[in-house]
């Protein structure tokens, strides 16, 4: 009851409108699962705030991807085709998706974005969502991997006061690492949150603008995509 | 069409649903702001991405604020009271949302929470959104002025490429200022992509880790709050 007018608050029933969309939504990224199956295409869901470095870490990936497997990236973005234009002059495929107003990608807008990509056995597809470190994490698009990229700029409580994202991420990674000395961050205690939110996150820290720390990204992605494609052929 | 199997794209009506969800918003919007005219109370809207420093510039302005009216803060946070417990420390009165999944604050939480806040003539409230450049867009609260707090580590193009919230602000922060001479960022360009994005902006520019620039943020606040208050009184 309010007390300046006695009316009832008008809640919005935004809890059952979600449920219905992650339902539709994960069903068609049940198909793009089997669009990457039967292409052999390893799928990476790339997140984390705007400026968390997503799209310079996938710069660093593509020139430094010494692998003969092919990358391609889906972009999402609310407006312009900046992003992908980035990442076809450091050398891979993309397709740009506009967002407008949305917050996210959804399965739907991968699965169109899919037919415009040539992907075939063991390379790589990254899509990089919509910079934001809410939504994404709760829509599944089909994915192998879930990455989040975040950055000490960002502070050492991120990983508790946004659990949904850090606890649907396999790779947390640490952006931009050459500006530890000139913020106010406490790697340990943030490494205790994102390990309190997620125990079986993996931690890789990088500066995609030195290149530190990139040759063990690239590692641990190889490692994650080999060991999928030999699970797939076991 | 779908060219591994021919079904038909399944795309999720979400623009249908946004819109009845964004109708029933509004009207509770417009009753918060009736509250805001019966208490007559200036009521600001903080949005920004996370780690943005949008608590950090609220610590800043309740800690210099010379007036005799009093702030309040309504904290959004999907998870914990951190935010709120340093409002509290910082000398204001503070009442937290924990939105859970939810990805900005709607009119019915900040509805529901105003009956938490005692505020009377003149004094301030600081709505301060869930950290998310997306979202909190859309959303009407009944706020008298909204703020987008950025800062020179989210790179230059994000008014370019997160329009919606560019062009739903009132007044642009670029906090952080202290980090200009450590991060590849182009100041004439990124004011150039604000006042493309939206000609109206006011641009001000702070360190809430250092202090500067906040007397200017503080003025500029003033300047709003009382050309309302002697609107009202005309």
């Amino acid at each position: 009851m309010c007390d300046t007018c006695g009316c009832e608050t008008r809640g919005v029933r935004t809890i059952d409108v979600n449920e219905r969309l992650l339902a539709s939504n994960s069903s068609t990224a049940e198909h793009n699962r089997q669009h990457f199956i039967a292409r052999r295409t390893f799928a990476i869901n790339l997140m984390g705030t705007p400026g968390a470095g997503k799209t310079a870490l996938l710069e660093a990936t593509i020139g430094r991807w010494r692998s003969n497997q092919r990358i391609a990236v889906v972009e999402g973005d609310q407006a312009t085709a900046r992003d992908s234009a980035r990442i076809r002059s450091a050398g891979a495929s993309a397709v740009q998706v506009e967002t407008g107003l949305g917050c996210h990608l959804d399965a739907a807008q991968v699965h169109r974005a899919l037919h415009g990509v040539e992907l075939g056995e063991g390379d790589l597809l990254f899509i990089e969502n919509v910079g934001n470190l809410v939504c994404p994490a709760l829509f599944d698009l089909g994915e192998h991997l879930r990455v989040v990229v975040t950055s000490p700029t960002e502070g050492v409580d991120k990983p508790l006061k946004y659990p949904p994202m850090f606890r649907a991420a396999d790779i947390v990674v640490l952006n931009k690492c050459d500006l530890l000395e000139h913020v106010p961050f406490q790697l340990e205690e943030w490494t205790s949150y994102v390990f309190a939110t997620n125990p079986n996150a993996t931690i890789i820290r990088t500066s995609a603008l030195t290149g530190d720390g990139i040759d063990g990204w690239l590692r641990e992605i190889e490692k994650r995509r080999s060991g999928l494609m030999m699970e797939k052929a076991g």
